[in-house]
């Protein structure tokens, strides 16, 4: 039996609802944030199946989880798979989740088919992926690359102001493992993620697996507007400098600037706030945030000058600015693994399209570690970072197929 | 020596100090929200200033603190003046602070000059004008004259989930005073209420006194937009359902349709929350409140069915909704009032000008009880409803003068 053949459809599946009951929601979505106890249940579970299988399982500084099957070959750099278990505080069943879930499925299916491979083979769940209570997001991969600095990370508030650092201790104490000694990082020889596609491309065009050929890049800005408290009743308009109304001006125009005709610029504005936020006071102050992606960074670069423009024209009588957040330039994937997975996805007769990842993942850290790329699967209408998210058993399956076989193959070279 | 003469600026400037320094804000304004311990602070200075005088305090059950200096005709109905003494979350000094202490004031210098009244002459501080902390505002005036019941005041709750019936048990423990019989609200003979205009027109003009002839109207609004969330990286602009570009849409719109070319008319967004609110997911829910005012009430129905045509035509692909919270129609104050305070402030040769509130006043709901007026001094630049909200001793004085002027003629009716 190969190990494709040993992939199990409904044992992959009822570990996805398993997983979905730890911080599950009303409207079948989940709340499991980095670091809360829902996160630490999560640990606890995976590794409750760890065990089971006799995977080792260890943990690092910024609290990655690993799920290591042995190779045959003790000096041998191991491959690895996974994603993350955090999500977004109204988040779906599937978003990270399915990485972690299909790793998993993949080191089962080779124990299952008896396949030995050269190079031990790792499961992995990154920690803090979504960045919603802690910012940056994918902070457990990019301090594992290297790209964040541990110390600085386990520093990082929530907005109720706890530390990252005691949030860690607190799940580490509630789901237990290994500690592996130093700061996080070691040596791979390959790194593939699988993850749902988070957008409507595959399901429209009736296509199976995303060959992913690269991460789009994507800027964050913080744009703050400050004009004069007064009086809603008795102010007239000529009087007044309300933030809000100048706010409402410029995202008006960003939206209308950032209307592109083939619609493959990504632009968000996602958390608003308003103050006072009394109703019969004419707003003081408004900040609002912008996520913008593109798969071009000149395209990115170019559409920033143009907020800024719009920032300092349509800002008075009030004032305003724009501060750049985060800027992650597009990552392009390693060629051979992305023929790899084209390969492997034909031999298994699954219909397929390349196509850029529209999302941020942990692999765009890890690509600059080791030969990477990502496998994506359709999810219902596209619609992630929703409670209402959903995936078919047979595409998770599929998704998962591909992705052992691409372990195998890399964890023989 | 005349009443008028008797009223001491500099008495009632430090009094305005005093009261500021009760939930005191760096920026030199007040956060005194009603039924708060600030606003038991507030209460206990302004008995413990009534009991030096000899005058006796009393309040009623919704918290109403009345001072009252008797009259001769123990039958007599008595006259009453005052405002209130609670802010804003970030509110100025002098907003209903200023018509509490010039009423307290007109008491003293009536003391002062000797000058003896058939009627008792009283000085109220209403409960929860503001309706920042519990809606709705003007809570205490509305319910003494009927318009608001009181059973149902007390089990209103403030965003914490306090209930008002335990907010104000607390308030009254901390500052107590004799509680009246039976439900609030007694006969009265009249009533005027000093205030800081809360506007520019004053200022502008160059004028000492506003004589109000009337109230205007005013009607509150939450609109509601519905969407879908989306993951901010990978959903196409064809396939977003975003809640806050819809709402952007229709406050936009909005405050294009009133704009007004005589400026009369106020329309103000000054609370707006967008959900779920992280930077990286498409909005899926938004709300914000509107405030619209103008002192015809046929010009506020016309555009109101203007806001509701709008709702309907920006929404999609959203969904939206337009919900009228409160309607106050304008209020009229009495001729024979009105008439007799433009004669004081042109016995004491102050300038002055007819003019309708552009806020709404506790005088709007006593004004249904007894022959009412408004008096109005000038505040800097028009702004109230903001910490640098600013008076001088000297405006403060001139309507302090005129209120006693009045008060006394009221009461010698």
């Amino acid at each position: 039996m190969g190990a494709a053949e040993a992939i199990r459809e409904e044992r992959l599946w009822r570990r996805h609802a398993d997983m979905a009951k730890l911080g599950g929601t009303p409207k079948g979505g989940v709340n499991r944030q980095a670091l809360s106890a829902e996160d630490a249940a999560a640990r606890n579970l995976l590794g409750s199946w760890a065990k089971a299988r006799g995977f080792s399982i260890s943990t690092d500084a910024i609290g990655n989880l690993f799920v290591r099957r042995e190779g045959s070959d003790p000096n041998a750099l191991p491959v690895m798979s996974g994603s993350h278990m955090d999500s977004q505080p109204t988040g779906g069943r599937f978003d990270g989740m399915y990485g972690v879930l299909a790793a998993f499925e993949a080191l089962e299916a080779l124990e299952d088919a008896g396949v030995k491979t050269k190079r031990p083979v790792v499961a992995v769940a990154w920690t803090n992926e979504e960045g919603s209570r802690f910012q940056p997001g994918a902070m457990g991969s990019a301090v594992f690359a290297g790209h964040n600095d541990l110390d600085q990370m386990l520093q990082v508030k929530d907005w109720k102001g706890v530390v990252l650092k005691d949030a860690l201790a607190e799940t580490l104490k509630a789901a237990p493992a290994p500690m592996r000694e130093g700061k996080p990082g070691f040596p791979l020889d390959g790194y593939v993620e699988a993850h749902i596609e988070q957008g409507p491309r595959l399901e429209n065009a009736a296509t199976t697996i995303g060959v992913v050929t690269a991460i789009q890049g994507s800027r964050r800005y913080i744009v703050t507007t400050e004009g004069e408290e007064a009086h809603a009743g008795t102010t007239p308009r000529a009087a007044r400098k309300d933030a809000f109304a100048a706010a409402l001006r410029i995202a008006h125009a960003m939206y209308e600037a950032t209307t592109d005709k083939d619609d493959m610029l990504r632009f968000t504005i996602g958390r608003v706030d308003v103050g006072p936020g009394s109703p019969n006071t004419v707003p003081g102050r408004t900040t609002f945030t912008i996520d913008m992606r593109h798969p071009d960074d000149a395209v990115l670069e170019a559409h920033e000058k143009k907020l800024k423009e719009i920032v300092a024209m349509k800002a008075a009588p009030c004032t305003a600015g724009i501060e750049r957040v985060t800027a992650v330039p597009p990552t392009n994937f390693d060629p051979m693994v992305i023929d790899m997975v084209r390969a492997k996805t034909n031999a298994l007769r699954l219909t397929n399209m390349d196509m850029p990842s529209g999302a941020g993942h942990d692999a765009m850290h890890i690509a600059h570690l080791c030969p990477t790329g990502m496998i994506f699967v359709p999810c219902e209408r596209g619609i992630s970072h929703n409670e209402i998210e959903n995936a078919t058993p047979q595409d998770l399956a599929a998704g998962a197929r591909v992705l052992v076989e691409v372990l195998a193959e890399l964890a023989n070279r």
